[in-house]
C-alpha cells in the first residue's frame, strides 16, 4: 500500500452548479457556498484548469490554479474571479481539467433558511 | 487540456425521484422541486429523451429536448407537461439518453417543513 | 434510442446504512426512513436478494422481492421483516444483486429532529 | 448470487473532509461528525489504511485498522486519535486503502445549527 501515489483521473464534470443568492449565520462557515473539492495524493504538482457553462451564455473561464503535490484544495465557486465572478442565483456546470491525476468532489451548503442544508456527490471521472 | 470536447455518456439513470407534495418559503427558489441538471459540452446539440418509470403502472415519455453546445440545462421534473406532467408524492425513476455524451446529475431541494433539504448525486452512467 | 433496454449491473453495495431512532411530523412521508430505490427498465422480471451486514454480528438475510419489468421500487429498510426486520439506530451497509441489470440508489429522509434532513447517493456498482 | 463473496476495489478516495466545529443536539447521535463507512463483504479480514492530506501541510496517518470477514464499520474520522487527531475546521481530504476488495461511502451530520443537515455519496473507486 503505497499512500502517496497518483489517484484519480484528468478529466472531471459537474452538472449541477448554483451559488445561493443569500445566506443566514455566522461567516465565513454559514455563508452559502459551492465548493469543488480536490485532492491531488501524487507527487507532482497539478495544474488544474475549470471551464463553467450556462443555460443561456458561452461558458466562463478557464480558471487555473496549481495544486501541491499531496495536498487538497477546497475552491468556492463563489471566490472565483479571473477571468470574470460566478453569478449568484444562476444554474451552472463545470469541467475540471488537470495534467496529472486528481479526485473532485462537489459540495453546497446553503443558509438561505434559518437552519443550514447540505448536499455532496463525487464528480462525473470521465474515462 | 481541450475544454470544449465532449464529456460523459449517452445513457444514464436515476434509480430516486420524487416530487414532494407541497413547499414552504419564497417561489420559485423555494419550491419543492427535482432537477435533472445535464451538461452538454461538447460542440454538437444534444437531442436528449427522458423515460420515467413508475411503481404501478408503465412508463411516462418519452419527454424530449435539445441542449445546445458548451450549454448546461438544469431541468425540473415538476414542469415536465408533454406527454403528461410527472404527479407529485408518488415515487418514480429515470432513464436519460442522448445521440452525444452528456453528464447527468439528479438533484432535490425539498421545502415541506420550515427549512429546506437538499440531496444530490451524479446519475448511474451506463456503459 | 431505446428506452426499454435494461440498464445497469447485477450487484451493487451500499456502504451506509442507519435507520433514524425516531421523527418527527406527519406520517408517512416525514417519518425518518432509509430507501433503496431500485430501478429495472428491462424487459425481464428483476429477482432481487438483499444481504445486510452489520458491525458486529453476521449478516442478515437473504430478503428477497420481484421487480416486475418496466418498473422501480423504492424500498424502505425500516419496512424489511422477512427473515428479520433491521434494528433501528444500528449502523449497517447492504449488498444488492439482481439476475438481471438493474440501477440501485441510496436515499434517507431524517425527521429526528423538527425539520428533515435528505442524503442521496448512487451505489457502487460491481463489474 | 453468492451474497459473501468480495465486493469493491482496493483504493478509494473522498475529497471532501470537514469535521463542523460545534454541535447542537443530543449526544451521540447528533454529535457533528464526519463518517467513512466501509464493507467488507468478502470473506478474508481487511486491512484498512487511511491517509489523510490537507491544504497547507503534509499528510496525516496512516491510520490503520482490522475489519471482519462480513462486517461494516462505520469510522467516525473525528474519533481518530493514532497517530494523531484530526483537527476540527479545518478542510482535508483522504484515501483509504485496503488488502482486499472494500466498498467505501463517505457521510456527514452537521448539527452545528438547531437542525441537522447530511450529506452522503460513495467514493471515489480507483481502477
Amino acid at each position: 500500500m503505497s499512500s502517496h501515489t497518483a489517484i484519480g483521473r484528468t478529466r472531471w464534470a459537474i452538472a449541477e452548479g448554483y451559488i445561493p443568492g443569500w445566506s443566514n449565520g455566522p461567516e465565513p462557515q454559514m455563508a452559502s457556498h459551492e465548493t469543488c473539492c480536490i485532492l491531488n495524493a501524487g507527487g507532482q504538482p497539478a495544474q488544474v484548469s475549470i471551464t463553467v457553462y450556462f443555460e443561456d451564455r458561452g461558458p466562463a473561464g478557464p480558471y487555473t490554479l496549481t495544486i501541491e503535490p499531496r495536498r487538497t484544495r477546497h475552491l468556492r465557486f463563489n471566490e472565483l474571479a479571473d477571468p470574470e465572478p460566478i453569478p449568484a442565483d444562476v444554474p451552472y456546470a463545470s469541467v475540471i481539467e488537470s495534467d496529472v491525476p486528481i479526485v473532485v468532489q462537489h459540495t453546497r451548503l446553503d443558509s438561505r433558511q434559518a437552519e443550514n442544508a447540505l448536499m455532496t456527490t463525487i464528480a462525473f471521472a470521465a474515462d
